[in-house]
This record gives C-alpha cells, sequence and structure tokens, in this order.
C-alpha cells in the first residue's frame, strides 16, 4: 500500500526536483540562500519589496495627478505619454536583458526586441515555460491608472508630464514585481506539501487553490506592516527630535495597506493560483 | 551720491524683476508658494529632494556592484549597458518634454530629439539662457560610478544589469536634479543682496563668490539631516515595537553624509558660482 502510494508519487518528486535545482538557480540571491529556496527567502524577498513600492509611491506623489500624461490624444501618435514612455522604455530594458527572470513582467510583451549579444546573464537564466505565461499585468496597469493613482496624489496639473510618467514606471514595476513573485510562493508551498495541492490542480479547481493559498492572520500582519512602513518612509524628516509627533506624511498610509489588501495580495493569489494550475502540465 | 549709487543698480534692479517673475513661472509648484520664489521654497524643495537621493541609493543597494554593467566592451556596440541605457532613456524623456526646466539636466545633451507635439509644457516652459549652459554633469557621472558606488553597493555580480542600470540612472537624476537646483539658489541669495555679489561677480572672482556662498553650519546640519533620513529609510521595519535597535541598514547612513560633504554640496556651491558668473550678462 505505501510503495504504490509512493510510487505514485515518483515522478512527481522527480519533476519537483528539477524544478527545484532549477527555480533556485534564477532566484535572486535575497531568495536564494545557500542555494536553498525556502518559504523564508522568498518572504524575506517579498518584505524587501514592500519597502520599493512605498518609496515608489512616495516618489511619485511628488506630482499631481497630471490628467494630460492618461490622455491617449495628447501626443497625436496614438499613445497616452504614459504608455509611450512604458512601451520604449521596455524596449530599451529588454535590449539590455530584463524580462528573463519569472518575476520581471512586461506591460507590452508583443515585439519586445532581444537582448544584445553578448548578454552573460540572458544565456545563463531563462525563463521557466509554465511561469512567464502567467501574468496579471493588465489588471495591474488598469487599477493603478483608473483607481490607485487618484488616491495618492493630488489634484490638478503641473505640466511635468515626463517626470510623473517616469514615477509611474518605477511604481508598476515594483508592484508587478512584487504580485509575480507569487510564482515563487506557489513552488515553495507546493514543495513543502504537494499533497494537499495536487488533488485541486488536477480538478482545477480555483477556488480550493485559493482557500489553501489564504492566510488571514499573515494578510493582516503584512497590511500593517506597509502602513507602518508608509508612515515611517513618508514623514518628514527633521533635526528636531520632538517634531515627530507633527508630522505630514507625503502619502496616506491608509492608501498603502488599502493597495495591499484590495489589490497586491489578491493579484499575488491570482499568480499562484495560475501557477499552481499550470505546475503539473 | 546716492542718486548716483541707485541709477547704476536700476538695470540690474530691472533684469532681477524679469527674472524673478520669469524663473518663478518656471519652479515647481513646490519652490513657488504663492508665486513667491524665496530661499525657503527653495530650501523646502531641496529638503525634499534628499529624500528622493536616499530612497534611490537604498534601491541600488538591492543588486551588488555588477561591474560588467560599466563595461564599455560589454555590449559590442561601444557603449556600457550603463551608458547605452542612460542615452536611450534620455533620448525618450526628451521626446515626452524633459530636459525644459533648469535643474533637469541631460547626461548626453547632444542630438536629444525634440519634444512631440503637441506639449503644452514645451511650449510654456522655456529654458533660461544663462542656467541652461550651466552644468556638473560629468562630474556627477565620474564620481557615481568610480567613487561612491563602491562605497555604498556590495561587491560581487548577480546578472542583474539592466535593473541595476535602471536604479543607477535614478540615483543619477536625483542628484543631478539637487545639485542643479543651485541654480535657483544663486539666483534667491543674488536676489537678496546683490550688493554683496555684483563685485564678485564683476571681477570674476571664484573663491570669493564660494566664500560668500559657504555656510558650515548649514552643512553641517545637512550632513546630519540626511543621515538620519538613510537610517529611517534603510531600516528593516517589523511590526515588534522592540527590534529597532537591532536593525540591519540598507545602506550605510555615514555613505549619505559623505556623498552630500564631498560632492553634493560642493558641486551645487559650483553650479551656484557658475551661474551667477552668468548672471549679470
Amino acid at each position: 500500500m505505501l510503495e504504490t502510494k509512493l510510487k505514485a508519487f515518483l515522478p512527481l518528486l522527480i519533476q519537483h526536483l528539477f524544478l527545484y535545482h532549477y527555480l533556485s538557480s534564477l532566484l535572486p540571491i535575497s531568495m536564494a540562500c545557500n542555494n536553498k529556496f525556502t518559504l523564508d527567502s522568498v518572504r524575506d524577498a517579498l518584505i524587501r519589496e514592500e519597502d520599493s513600492i512605498v518609496f515608489s509611491l512616495i516618489e511619485r506623489a511628488r506630482f499631481p495627478y497630471n490628467a494630460p500624461a492618461y490622455d491617449p490624444s495628447f501626443l497625436g501618435n496614438g499613445f497616452s505619454i504614459a504608455e509611450f514612455y512604458v512601451r520604449g522604455t521596455e524596449s530599451l530594458q529588454a535590449k539590455i536583458g530584463r524580462y528573463q527572470k519569472p518575476e520581471d513582467v512586461p506591460f507590452f510583451p508583443k515585439d519586445l526586441p532581444s537582448p544584445l549579444p553578448p548578454t552573460k546573464y540572458s544565456q545563463k537564466v531563462l525563463l521557466h515555460p509554465a511561469s512567464a505565461s502567467v501574468t496579471v499585468n493588465e489588471a495591474i496597469w488598469k487599477f493603478y491608472f483608473t483607481e490607485l493613482l487618484p488616491l495618492f496624489t493630488t489634484k490638478g496639473n503641473d505640466g511635468n508630464y515626463a517626470s510623473t510618467v517616469a514615477s509611474d514606471f518605477v511604481c508598476l514595476q515594483a508592484i508587478s514585481r512584487r504580485i509575480h513573485s507569487g510564482k515563487y510562493v506557489a513552488e515553495v508551498k507546493f514543495t513543502d506539501a504537494p499533497q494537499d495541492y495536487s488533488p485541486a490542480i488536477s480538478s482545477k479547481d480555483r477556488d480550493k487553490l485559493m482557500d489553501l493559498l489564504t492566510f488571514v492572520a499573515v494578510e493582516e500582519a503584512v497590511k500593517k506592516r506597509v502602513e507602518k512602513k508608509a508612515r515611517l518612509f513618508s514623514q518628514n524628516v527633521t533635526l528636531d527630535e520632538n517634531d515627530s509627533g507633527k508630522t505630514q506624511y507625503k502619502i496616506n498610509p491608509l492608501v498603502v495597506s488599502h493597495l495591499y489588501d484590495k489589490w497586491v495580495m489578491p493579484l499575488t493569489k491570482v499568480v499562484e493560483v495560475e501557477y499552481l494550475l499550470l505546475r503539473l502540465s
């Protein structure tokens, strides 16, 4: 009986060991500690990404909403300034080797140029086929511009469109990187308990997978931590030690916990589910 | 006697009033409070820029030094990855209207494209001829890559060259913007006391101007404040309230005060001096 069960898991185990080794080689240093790819190391990378997201939002908040930057008729070439800039920069970054890691997903993947030779990096690291196809960037683009941006920028137009959309792109990339790191989260969770996930994967049960991937207490802690980071990083720092109670925050800390609650964590789980559904293919 | 003196200052006064009005129209909102262009408002903008510089350094420190990104032979097209990326992004940003404000100075100004029509911003805001020619970007490029970068990045090579040079560019732009805001500093200082600066300007006495622009106590306070910001912003934030004493900083706070002491403040004063030398032309 036990032997039968073990035999049933053997192909899974071999595949797992292969993928484990493969994915470890792709991991950023912060995730791959001593070549170990663990939930702790992935979690540390996600926590570090929170700082990047908070910094990027604070930097975007230097400028008002600047509606003309998002008007598709403004440049006269069919693109908004934002889309024109993101497309151009993604093309440039692809040429120098970006978009080859599972968490770096372009917003406009069509017609991206190949890396210029010789990029050692691009030869060493290839996208895993299953993880490469998972993207929620369309959803990120939409919520960022239509829902999030008005929450943390002031109304108005100061004409600084180039700086504005460059800041938008940094926000989009940081948020996208965090959300698509869900591929690593899914991989380590699956690795730790394949028996928990395999039935739901086989039956393509998205709801069941979503349940398995949801930990309310962890999510509450994340929301509290990002709000704390927003408070610390967006305060006006002075040399007066008694000044900290009077600070005006550059962004509302509650907007950051809302961002995580409404979009970042749910979309991360969508990425995890979609990755898992491809995991046994 | 008094009348003669007043007459001598009259052309200066007229020029000043013109420039005052002109420069106010160029100022970012944070500097131009109620259309008033004062030392306080310029100082507030410089203090805000400190946060941007600290954030950008923390973000760059996510990656090790990554020497191949700076090797001019790596891409095979004559440029290092860093230079290729900065040139490409500056070109893209120029197309959408950047580099038209006195503090936004490109690192590679030759052959920058014109803004795509119709950009309302570019029609409204033109560079002031005297301030546009003042640039210390060559010095910034040099100290950043050869001296600063090794101080706050770890040794090593993780292959993330595209993300690395994108982060470098954010650092370079923030540092350059802060330093070239010296043009505003010089303008308000001159405006407040033209009689103090005019003799040294007329005799092209750079040393005297540098003396007039140096306030040791202010510089010491700036160094302390940026170090404090680096400590606050680069700490590892946890929900454990008793954890703050044990934090590991993502960048050494002393590197940031050193950056200001050795490069940012001296080069800002070089910009101020060069601007003043053109101020009466």
